[in-house]
């Protein structure tokens, strides 16, 4: 008799098995009792029937409360009518630790800032499982597509001496004496690495200290970045959309349960295929006049903005060639029209806005060494950088996927602190 | 004619191909000019015939720079004295961008504290190509291994309102107006996550503000965290020796180029299989002592230590049960002998040390908040940590393996500094 996980719990037909788990929740009906067990990978009912199991254990079982900590032994069989297919039928159990009597989380509805508070039980619960299983299938998928597409990582470091775009926004802290800063993405460091290695991508943790409370935005997030050598704006948005393509592909394949379980309307993420569609600033800037809003050309998009283009797709939709002044120093003005920048973001659909922001970066030193001066940064923080543009230039690009926007959007959810196993959110640090 | 990298160049022979890459080398004989170029994946040689290229192109060859970026178009053809066994005979190029003429590194010798400040070019060179590619492999191995045998990746957080071990040695930073600090590990996180999810990891920069130079520490650094439920000591031990063994082999399998690059004897790679030994911390200061070491019982090990003791053996070794007052406030005493921890480190071979951290969990409230009062750590802070013993505490093990000790011994490196693309150093976090 092995012991197994309830994950595997259909390969074992007919065979006697043990689980190592907690007790989730229970009901009785006079001479039967229903567990629900919950080990981790699944939740399974297992069933005491008062003339199959002794006495006594039939009744001990009653005097466990919730989250207890429980080893189940005993026969699966087939149940048409549990979630998995399959039920236990207990032979015997073991309690191994009986939890207190005042969980605080119960089966009734608790509001967020209380759930927040007890993040380290609430991970617990069947949604937020469903949810994180997503994310790290999702986390997966974006390894292993780059993995397989020639691209290597190479983690960009998060201590840095210099900001992307001024120091406002940025976690500081000493560095011997030196003032250092949470990285807010790994971008330009990625650059020197792609003209070492091609193409390769940095995937870590991000850092924002913005004074906002928007369901998209948190303090500390992950984000994937890719960047290539040799390739253009067109390419880059080329690989996105088979990146994303191939995301969708791998949760609807490895994690329909949990899609389930989030009662996420599947037949929504079956339209995601290439190409997605391509709509200028420009016309993206006509298209929300015509739906009332006051925005005016050269301004950037409002969270409201991207909910109302991105609703108009079954695609995740690129918006390119923003105003050149939307965007950070680096972005590469078209050689075609300087006002407006070579990239393009890509908001995600059901009204979800962007997860991607990515463009072609400037490749000539004079022009950069300009942007440097324009946006006053601290030239001497940028002598590397500008290196890249002295010895063997190339056309790149690149872009970051925001991980926890991505599984918002996934799943279904309307607000992103979800989406990431301990958020950090204005004034919430703790657990 | 299709555009190929260079590491595919072998399915490409009698064909006519397009290499984008840059100038590395080049050397001259007469009729036949010999280039190296090299595209992130590889360096191949690019062989120029007077008689079979234009005049003017086979001239202008030489007015360019080390570095500078380039197409190169020609015919792959067999060629036994080649590093890859083939070469290109060059019918056509293109420079992209002619390189200044200044570029920092050349072919010879260079201190590493020079290279280190051009550390965004040096990237570039072949030794560190191959290093940092083996580091994604065995990062790449590690995620496929966990994922494979049942963990979730569950993301620690890195800003953090407390310290596992005080705060001496944390980077703090201001967050809204609270202390938050920089992870030194998220294995507290891990733990909450293993109730929620029977086995998981997480996989992130980890920072240590230790004011020490030696050759195995780092600011920050990468750490992967399995933690388990149900998990008891010597079943993590087997678990580590699984992974260790599984990215040993997936290194040899998938890297064996970059290991001749950089010298590395292989065949001790070869021996790594388990079981690997186990010595008590009581049998390994019996050795030290042995060998000369002035170590006392109840003394950690120093970075010697650690030398001797690994050099003892092919596998890695377990040394386990330490004096409780070595470990961590959470490591779980031995039931049999209270004054030693359920816990053990892993050391390398070939003297190179620890690479993992590990043990068994305190599962008891009082035994743990004790523990707390005796460590005279905040506990308001540690409330949710207890509430794990509070709600279905079950035995659990964890550990931590060092990304970056663990790249320089498979790689063969004396100093950590190379196993990662930008090291955060004593005074040293540029670029």
């Amino acid at each position: 008799m092995g012991i197994i996980r309830i994950s595997d719990i259909e390969n074992y037909e007919s065979k006697e098995i043990e689980i190592r788990g907690w007790l989730y929740n229970r009901r009785s009906s006079g001479s039967i009792k229903f567990l629900i067990i919950r080990d981790g990978t699944g939740f399974i009912q297992a069933t005491l029937i008062k003339n199959e199991i002794e006495k006594e254990m039939f009744e001990k079982i009653d005097n466990i409360e919730y989250e207890s900590s429980i080893k189940v032994i005993g026969l699966v069989r087939k149940e048409n009518r549990a979630p998995l297919g399959f039920e236990i039928l207990v032979k015997d159990f073991e309690v191994v630790h009986k939890a207190e009597e005042n969980y605080p989380i119960t089966l009734k509805e608790h509001g967020v800032g209380f759930l927040m508070n007890y993040r380290h039980l609430w991970l617990r619960s069947p949604r937020q499982n469903a949810i994180l299983r997503i994310r790290a299938e999702i986390i997966k998928s974006i390894r292993d597509f780059l993995d397989q597409n020639g691209f290597i990582l190479i983690d960009a470091p998060i201590l840095t001496p210099a900001a992307c775009e001024g120091t406002t926004t940025l976690f500081e802290t000493d560095y011997f004496g030196d003032k250092a800063y949470l990285t807010q993405s790994g971008q330009l460091y990625n650059e020197a690495a792609a003209m070492a290695f091609g193409k390769v991508y940095c995937f870590g943790p991000t850092f924002r200290a913005e004074k906002s409370k928007t369901r998209r935005h948190l303090m500390e997030f992950w984000m994937v970045e890719p960047e290539a050598a040799y390739v253009e704006l067109e390419e880059s948005n080329e690989i996105q959309e088979r990146l994303i393509t191939y995301i969708v592909g791998q949760v609807l394949k490895n994690r329909k349960r949990e899609l389930n379980m989030l009662e996420k309307d599947i037949s929504k993420l079956k339209l995601i295929k290439p190409p997605f569609p391509r709509l200028s600033y420009d016309e993206a800037i006509e298209i929300l006049k015509h739906n009332g809003s006051k925005i005016e050309w050269g301004d950037d998009f409002g969270g409201e903005d991207e909910t109302i283009l991105s609703n108009k797709f079954d695609n995740p939709v690129f918006i390119h060639r923003y105003p050149i002044n939307c965007k950070a120093f680096y972005m590469k003005p078209d050689p075609q029209r300087p006002e407006v920048a070579l990239c393009a973001d890509l908001l995600a659909p059901e009204g979800y806005g962007e997860i991607i922001g990515g463009g072609q970066r400037i490749d000539d030193y004079n022009l950069l060494a300009e942007k440097i001066k324009e946006h006053k940064l601290p030239r001497e923080n940028y002598e590397w950088y500008l290196d890249l543009r002295k010895y063997g230039s190339v056309p790149h690009s690149g872009f970051g996927l925001g991980i926890e926007r991505t599984v918002a959007w996934i799943c279904g959810l309307n607000h992103v602190r979800e989406t990431i196993p301990f958020p950090r959110m204005l004034n919430k640090i703790y657990p």
